[in-house]
């Protein structure tokens, strides 16, 4: 019942619009001519228990992208960090005590348990502290600006955050609150909940390249969004939708 | 220079719209009262060594919101599998000896070399021939579709897959490309490029729920997309963009 294409023809699943584009699809010469890595921005990404999976994987799929990018997922210590959900593990490759030294530090949001752990966590807001000092962009997604706030670094600063955490970061903190997708303040740019990450990512992409090379990225990781539904503003909607997202939500947390 | 909040406002970082939901998000009585898993649809995220982050982790981050959902990441075998920069691993929580049904399965797409790889593992293939019998709904993100279609499934079928995909697939199997953010044939959705597949999963969502539940999961996530710029339709990119998304792709690969 399997269909057998030419082996041949799985050399290169891609084919590319134009022939330049093709060589560099094949695994080996494209690499020994283009190697990556080390040669542009280090991204770290901190992972925490807790972290909802898509603040961290979403920028990370678009910040990879750059030139020569590399990217690290870090946490307290090394090893698997668990989602929210508990059900998903993403393997933190170094400890804090390892990295001194971003260009890019992400901060992700989480659930309840995950952001309140990490605003209480000294050790963790300490090191954000120390990495923000030269870091060329420090960054969030989600609640992962109330830890950013924890750290002391939003003070005095606008800000975004997760729809139904904006009411605290303002009350908690001297922060000023704007409901966009992302907001940049110095070298500090956070973005909304969840999802928000991935337009955050193409906007640090043009600030850390270029414009031409961010709209690649987006073509890359083919960013044309078309949701089936139009619900995931929080300003268009109600407080039943409101309350059933925060249930489920809520349910689907350990 | 760290703002210190009242430690009794950071028991509940997440202020509900509505008075109802705030217990919910409270860390305990929540899930002793709604306690999560089981209860709900069981999704099955394949990872092969080389696929591309945001394939699995967007549609899991998604589909973990529904009602009693669990999401298990599972390989060939247990443990960290990387992604096509090499930097990042996600935790394999299962080996597909021990997964043999699934309400969902999800195969994630890949750079050229992981989407050759998992077309050409036979052990793989067979797996999702076997789980495909007793699943609800089968799908794939970007290349998973070849992936799919090299274990049979597509014989005769319409399909998308990632843009730069489109051309082999056509040519090498008996599919009918289309060139939309997802595609349902039966019980089998397909869907384009990364990023695609979170449209895809919202549609799930309402498919194995209902539209209400997958309008509040789009707010949970606030998949409000707005993308600073506008190059994510491969139908509207010129070829000197295609190309560079392309070589950016390449570059980025291990």
């Amino acid at each position: 019942m399997t269909s057998i294409p030419h082996t041949t023809t799985r050399r290169n699943v891609l084919i590319g619009a134009t022939a330049t584009a093709i060589p560099l699809l094949g695994t080996g010469a494209a690499h020994a001519a283009t190697p990556r890595g080390g040669t542009g921005p280090h991204v770290g990404v901190l992972l925490y228990d807790g972290y909802s999976l898509l603040d961290p994987t979403g920028p990370a799929e678009i910040l990879s992208r750059l030139p020569g990018a590399t990217v690290t997922m870090v946490a307290q210590e090394r090893g698997p960090v668990r989602t929210d959900t508990g059900d998903v593990a993403v393997l933190a490759e170094r400890s804090i005590d390892e990295v001194d030294r971003l260009d890019v530090l992400l901060v992700p949001g989480a659930g309840n348990r995950g952001t309140v752990g990490a605003m209480n966590n000294d050790a963790l807001l300490g090191w954000i502290r120390r990495v923000h000092r030269h870091t060329a962009w420090t960054t969030s997604v989600c609640t992962g600006s109330l830890v950013l706030a924890a750290a002391g670094l939003l003070d005095g600063r606008r800000a975004t955050t997760y729809w139904a955490s904006a009411a605290y970061l303002e009350s908690t903190f001297d922060v000023t609150y704007l409901p966009r997708r992302y907001v940049r303040s110095g070298r500090i740019v956070t973005a909304a909940g969840v999802s928000a990450g991935l337009d955050m990512a193409l906007y640090l992409a043009s600030l850390i390249a270029d414009e031409e090379t961010a709209r690649a990225i987006q073509l890359a990781v083919e960013y044309d969004p078309r949701p089936p539904f139009d619900s995931g503003d929080a300003a268009q909607a109600g407080p039943e939708l409101k309350e059933r997202a925060l249930r489920l939500l809520a349910q689907s947390q350990v």
